[in-house]
């Protein structure tokens, strides 16, 4: 069975999103630091060698997207068409019904209105066996841990102060969540944290 | 010469305690947890066997302490007496004037009214060039980062959710600091991250 993991790059300072997040500054003021990682092969590999499994890897893996409405609003024009989600579904969270988009390449974003559970139900049964990613936002995310429908986080802790913006975890306190650390591997700019949920 | 080094427990989501510090509680609520890893073995060994370097081990080396007024308040009691902090001088940063304050074992309390970089001063030259080290609280720790008064900040990244309370790192920017990550030792529920300051 597959699982459902989500990833995300966070300030030292525990933001996912610098601060004036809009549609032409998806990431905030600042924000964009939080991926130059991925475009470094220093950020990509460990000290030791090791190959990271960024979102990249991850998707190319997974059988299903998951993301919250006000992230394919932000996301829908700087993702492109085809969008770099290795043509997976995409399923997208939201109280405002919307006709499917599709594109090149064979990604499809479907708009889910009747909750998260049912998302990542949908999310699940075409995904077929294979993981389930949830991108975010922030909010989706900590949905996500509150209801213990996550197996996996993965952080990319990228050591720069953002200063403000969203803060990935919210107002979630110890009751929400218990981590259970997998794996760390250190690359240039940014420490990859694997933290597996108990349930 | 000694470099000034602060050292601090932190929660995945970014605070340094938790909510409702005040004397009695002066982690905050479910903050002690973040000093949990240093009663523990496993907390204090890498997964390789590394020792790890943490605020006991730190002290043992360093020739003076810093704190802020408020951690002071906060800690005399449960510090006790004498305090652990192996016999090291400590310099209280303050706008309020008070005598100095001698403890058994031969540390003694001195009140610094002039400022953070007179009380550094202070501590630096009682060091005699062994290392300063700045325990908090946060707001010493952000006027010391904020001014490029640290070569050194060590993190123990510690995987819980606090929820709130205190956010180490307050409201600093990327303009405030520039981190250079020095080590990254994985024990069992901490991450042990070493970062030095970029001048």
């Amino acid at each position: 069975v597959g699982r459902v993991i989500a990833d995300q790059s966070v300030s030292l300072d525990g933001f996912s999103a610098g601060p004036n997040v809009r549609i032409g500054n998806g990431m905030g003021d600042g924000g964009e630091e939080l991926h130059d990682w991925m475009w470094s092969e220093a950020g990509r590999t460990g000290r030791d060698g090791t190959a990271v499994e960024g979102p990249q890897e991850l998707l190319a893996g997974a059988g299903a997207v998951v993301v919250g409405r006000r992230m394919f609003d932000l996301g829908e024009e700087p993702w492109g068409d085809p969008p770099p989600f290795h043509n997976n579904p995409v399923f997208v969270v939201t109280h405002r019904p919307k006709a499917p988009v599709v594109k090149q390449g064979g990604t499809t974003y479907t708009f889910v209105t009747d909750g998260l559970d049912a998302t990542l139900a949908r999310a699940r049964e075409a995904a077929g066996g294979r993981d389930v990613v949830v991108l975010g936002g922030a909010d989706v995310i900590q949905q996500c841990l509150q209801g213990g429908r996550l197996d996996e986080l993965h952080i990319h802790l990228v050591h720069v102060l953002l200063g403000g913006g969203t803060r990935l975890f919210g107002d979630l306190d110890a009751a929400s969540a218990t981590f259970e650390r997998k794996r760390v591997i250190d690359a240039e700019g940014v420490t990859h944290l694997r933290f597996r949920l108990v349930k």
